[in-house]
């Protein structure tokens, strides 16, 4: 048995020894190298581009423009394919763009023999523009007479989604209600993966190869076919390992330039490896959202009804905003329910700032932090026990919303756990009536979240496995490692459906889109879920073929046999009858009926579920200086079944890193008048390091979620999500101020400190 | 329609243009370089190897000796493994050997960080032999008294093989037989393949993987396994594209060696690339044999009764030997019938000399030139027509041999071709008493070849094809490309099926035995029947699953739809309903049943069937200089329905060319008493070069053959065969000597003219 194990990561041992390649370890004979020009204005518009003197320099190959691409816009957000039209990707981006969007935007690129020169010509290129006012905020952008970004949103809006349920006007007449209303603003904050985006692109028999740091390697094959107006077969994606995507890479980045610009030169390999700094502002970031809440409540705390208006920071380009800004409105109504009504109205607005796309959590570390703000300041308001307010109307088992079902419900032993860990109760008591400069608090926050894209999207996996001569099996899945563990899982699960050893299932982890079955690839915590599925149900029909096999070598009645222990076993009373590997090798070889034994299957998902988890944080706030002490911080998540303990909390140590530099230092600045990037780099952009980090700790509470192919459901982006609101909930426990506004740095609460007398 | 049809080759691109990778284009880092040491004595012991001045070496990593490599032996001849333990292949060797068996053995290696190094290091290392006397010919080895070269074998003989059909004593007690006796010689020779063996051996995830040029990559991933006592599914092969291979890799080379050579440091990656010297002794050579043939025959030629023996010089190792002799001492009763009886006896006899191995048309071009000389000897004897006492006795339509059967029958008209190309009535009208010291002649010779492996060994070929959203198809063969146009074929096969453009068949070139379909490789002119038929099946899955999706997106009957011209049509009155890609399209992304449509299908063959072909040749003899001009040669085939007629003749041309050299100028050679090889390069070994080559004629004569997936039957190997045979008649027809020895050197021509007097 291997599932709920702590088995070693299949890539350790590559790993940790430096062997395992990623993109930019794979050797290459004779590439070129590109490089992008990049804007220098945020809004506006290219009138000429003059590559002469570029061109000129020894070592320049080609120069291509935006006068030069062909004039096809496609999408670039990381969906599959929809066929209904009214639910297509925007395609609102051509492979350099005339018309500048944002401070950065690409306009050019240089191929050239190296890196060196590549960025020399960068330099000697010149550009006339013609300059708009840069709208840098939500509000302008909004602002009555502000020019449109793209022609075809006349009010800078991407989309408004809305719904209502119940009847609000009606229920909001209910006598004795209080009402509360907040405002709650996230910031934009990066990915900040290890590897950047970086990818190669050759061409190989008439069709286009691109090797690329990608979530998605099917999903870009696509991408490529639409941004080269070429068939999707004449396009090959290949994935190697790599470097942390957390979304950012469920977009197509560079890899559509990179392939045009292979082609200018040929089909000649062409590198394009952008640096750091182009990564934080040229690829995706977190959307930035403002969000009001109006809620209508009894005095014991019921949500009676409530209106959600959430406005997101687009940035420049579509991406996944449409989506993401609607998954954040939607998730309101799901953690908690109202006894009679809810509104909700999502708006994406554009703005002449990076492009927002998928990063870790997809929206609902933003709703969280409202949300869970929000009912603190509730139940502060009207003296209730925070705990209890969120018992009342959090999201009760069976609920449904949409398509999504609670299978599973471990929410409240969540809570359970959390309060034990952080010995809430006491705290709460001990840390009330302090004085002084530096007080104590403890907070909380809780969250749900779906598994995978059912019913809003196709949720689709294939897997193909296929049996060795020595028993062993070479399992390929569609699904992608980035490095969270997903081979590792997908090990597990089909060494224990055939019931051997993990160390025997080979799985292939690089895909290659010519060969490796079609899954859309690793978001929306769908891969242990949806591909989980294919790999079981792949895994089912091999052993179901090799049981046959051995049926007919050891001329035996059909529904005797089962697999055990790496042996082909009698079902009945469990005698070896021969092992895994004679049955195998006689499949191979023997002469009446000869087999190569394999199984490629297509699992359609047509479920989601829940997944649950809380944040307990027990913070120092130290405030003549504004500094933020995280003195204990638990996760305690439902993901269903754990499948590796190890890897599990791995997951949520990572999650718990990002939510806390979410809340307390990360932020992407910019110059409000040029809508230059200020702080594009790791140094000046604040991720928490190690030292900044405190003890993480990770538990699970135990559930078994039907739907899923071993009783689990999400876990890979759900740990981003409540640390970020539980530190904002234990400052305010700690200080009695109700800081809306993300990060939690120095700065904001040394001024709000000041403002409010404090200090 | 794509069968049939001159379709481009698919890699010529990319071989033209020198993009297609083989082993050695492929960029590796950091890459260790291996260099083996072979034995300077032929026969004998290694009593001890003295590394320590070699291992002082800057850059010398590791040496390892025949002292400590794992006792186990292996084989390494190319064949699918036998489950019968009678029928295995003969494990004869280490990984070094201690026990020396020919000049050359591989008796230690280097691995250091450069080829220099490597080369320098091997000179320092001191060898101590105990010394025997070399057995450099098969009667020396079998003379009574010689020392085994293997121990387990005390007569030096391998294999002893015979038939008997009839009752031959009392066949040839008929009156009036007349009774021809012949002794003939072929020599060793070498396949001279552009690339010479090699490979790269690194360890990954804990297995092995060898990148290496072979025709049989599943093969060689068990023999590795076999070799290194590890699991198969342990190893990963992975097959580039590769410069000819013409049997000699279709046999373990240096893959288990350099396979142990990475194991020793630590998985390091190790480059194992030997020179054309080694190429020419340390892989394989063809079977040099001696055949003695005794027939009785009527006064009008008919063959009453025939005795064979075969005698095959195997070398120092088994690998191939004992099936080669064999079925050359088979082939005897196939092309030709006795009336009423025919006996046989193989041997196949260890020498100190290289290893005989597989080359193209694995013994039948030595049979084909004993059997077709011998004809025309006893055609002269009984002065009949040399035409007309083959047809007397040669195969008739619908023979089986052991489970082989004519299922098609071109062999006469393959005759009347040639003989229409060369004019050969007028011809040897024209040549009859000729006198001086140029003479003309016309010869020609006939053979039978069966197709793949079937029945002795077993016949198995997978093939996976995976639809692509643009309805184009990615195909993965087992099967390999080893230059000879396999991708070609089988992309026109799958075409043909679908009815889509070849160029809409997008074949995976290489060979990864992680994720590749099982199939044996690429021998026996097996490919294009019995991966063939894989594809075809293949194909056939696929197009009723896409026909199957069709119906479900049309909503149509089913029985109703039919695939048309890269459209799908009603089957009724060609209608168009929509195109593949729209079908393909739709079962990618439709929510309602989405599938990743692939079919991964296994074939076993249970079938075998014979080609046929000609040879008609018209020479020019300058007997003062033993010089031999080729004026006019065609080679005519029955290879069922030509599949791509531009492919087929370079087939043939490729053939030819080889067979001529078999006739004239090739053979290595070796110093009788050291056992030293002489002209081990391409500057001795007198390969014929282009200078050399006359106009060659290739023509096809039209069959079907039932058994073939599309009507087609063995053409790979066949050309090779009856081109010696052809020009050695022609100069029997000019000169009235019958050269039974070859090749047709100028030397030999000389000696004997001037032995008969002529010159």
């Amino acid at each position: 048995m291997s599932i709920g194990k702590s088995v070693k990561r299949v890539d350790a041992f590559e790993k940790v020894t430096g062997r395992a390649q990623y993109t930019d370890d794979i050797p290459l004979n004779d590439v070129l190298v590109a490089k992008v020009l990049h804007s220098t204005i945020a809004n506006g518009l290219v009138k000429g581009i003059d590559i002469k003197e570029a061109s000129k320099l020894s070592g320049v190959v080609k120069i291509v423009t935006c006068f030069d691409v062909p004039d096809i816009t496609f999408p670039t957000s990381g969906h599959p394919l929809s066929l209904d039209i009214h639910h297509a990707d925007i395609a609102d981006r051509k492979l350099l763009n005339r018309r500048v969007r944002y401070y950065g935007d690409d306009i050019a690129a240089v191929i050239a023999k190296d890196d060196v020169t590549a960025s020399r010509a960068l330099k000697l290129i010149k550009v006339e523009y013609e300059e708009y006012e840069p709208l840098m905020s939500i509000e302008a952008s909004l602002e009555e007479g502000s020019r449109p970004i793209h022609d075809n949103f006349p009010d800078n809006i991407l989309t408004h989604s809305n719904y209502q349920i119940g009847d609000y006007e009606e229920a909001i007449k209910e006598e004795g209600l209080i009402t509360f209303e907040g405002e709650y603003i996230t910031p934009m904050v990066k990915h900040c993966h290890m590897e950047a985006p970086i990818s190669y692109a050759y061409a190989e028999s008439g069709r286009m190869v691109v090797v690329t740091s990608t979530q998605i390697p099917h999903i870009i094959r696509r991408i490529v076919g639409q941004a080269l107006g070429i068939g999707w077969g004449k396009v090959r994606i290949v994935k190697p390992y790599i470097g942390g995507g957390f979304g950012d890479k469920q977009d197509a980045l560079y890899e559509p330039l990179n392939a045009y610009l292979s082609k200018s030169v040929g089909g000649r390999c062409v590198k394009l490896d952008i640096t750091r700094e182009e990564s934080f502002v040229n690829t995706r970031v977190r959307h930035a959202m403002k969000i009001r809440i109006k809620s209508h409540v009894r005095p014991n705390g019921r949500f009676v009804a409530r209106e959600i208006e959430v406005y997101s920071n687009k940035g420049a380009y579509a991406s996944h905003g449409h989506s993401i800004t609607s998954k954040a409105g939607n998730a309101c109504k799901q953690i908690y329910n109202d006894e009679k009504a809810i509104k909700g109205d999502m708006y994406s607005v554009f703005t002449n700032m990076p492009v927002a796309g998928a990063m870790r959590a997809y929206g609902i570390p933003q709703i969280t932090f409202a949300l869970e703000s929000h009912i603190d300041e509730i139940a502060r308001g009207l003296n209730l026990d925070h705990i209890d307010i969120r018992k009342l109307n959090m999201m009760k088992p069976d609920f449904e919303d949409n398509g999504i079902k609670c299978h599973s419900y471990g929410l409240l032993k969540c809570i359970e756990e959390g309060k034990k860990y952080i010995d809430w109760d006491k705290k709460i008591e001990e840390y009330k009536n302090q004085t002084g400069l530096v007080r104590k608090g403890v907070g909380m926050a809780i969250f749900s979240y779906a598994t995978g894209v059912y019913p809003i999207l196709l949720e689709t996996a294939s897997c193909r496995i296929v049996l060795n001569q020595d028993g062993t099996v070479q399992l390929q899945m569609g699904a992608t490692e980035i490095g969270q563990g997903a081979d590792t899982i997908f090990s597990q699960m089909v060494a224990e459906v055939l019931d051997i050893p993990t160390r025997n299932v080979h799985i292939i982890s690089n895909q290659d889109t010519d060969i490796t079955p079609y899954d859309s690839g690793a978001y929306a915590s769908r891969q242990s879920y949806v591909s989980g599925m294919a790999a079981k149900k792949a895994a089912l029909v091999l052993k179901e073929k090799i049981i046959k096999h051995a049926n007919f070598m050891l001329k035996l009645p059909v529904g005797n046999i089962d697999l055990k222990d790496n042996m082909v076993v009698n079902k009945e009373n469990g005698d070896i009858l021969a092992s895994l590997e004679e049955v195998a090798t006689h499949a191979f070889y023997n002469t009446e009926k000869s087999v190569h034994i394999t199984a490629d299957i297509t699992n359609q998902c047509r479920s989601n579920t829940f997944s649950f988890g809380v944040c307990f944080a027990d913070v120092e706030v130290d405030m003549a200086v504004g500094k933020i002490k995280v003195n204990r911080v638990i996760n305690v998540h439902d993901c269903g079944k754990v499948l590796n303990p190890d890897l599990a909390a791995a997951q949520v140590h990572g999650g718990m890193s990002m939510s806390l530099g979410y809340g307390l230092s990360e932020q992407l600045l910019f110059n409000e008048k040029t809508g230059k990037p200020l702080n594009n780099n790791l140094l000046d952009y604040k991720l928490p390091t190690v030292m900044d980090t405190p003890h993480l700790e990770a538990q699970f509470v135990d559930t078994y979620d039907v739907s899923g192919p071993f009783g689990n459901k999400a876990l890979g982006e759900p740990p981003a999500i409540p640390v970020a609101p539980a530190v904002r909930n234990a400052v305010y426990h700690a200080t009695g101020v109700n800081f809306n506004t993300l990060p939690l740095t120095p700065q904001r609460l040394v001024e709000r400190f000041i403002k409010e007398n404090l200090i």
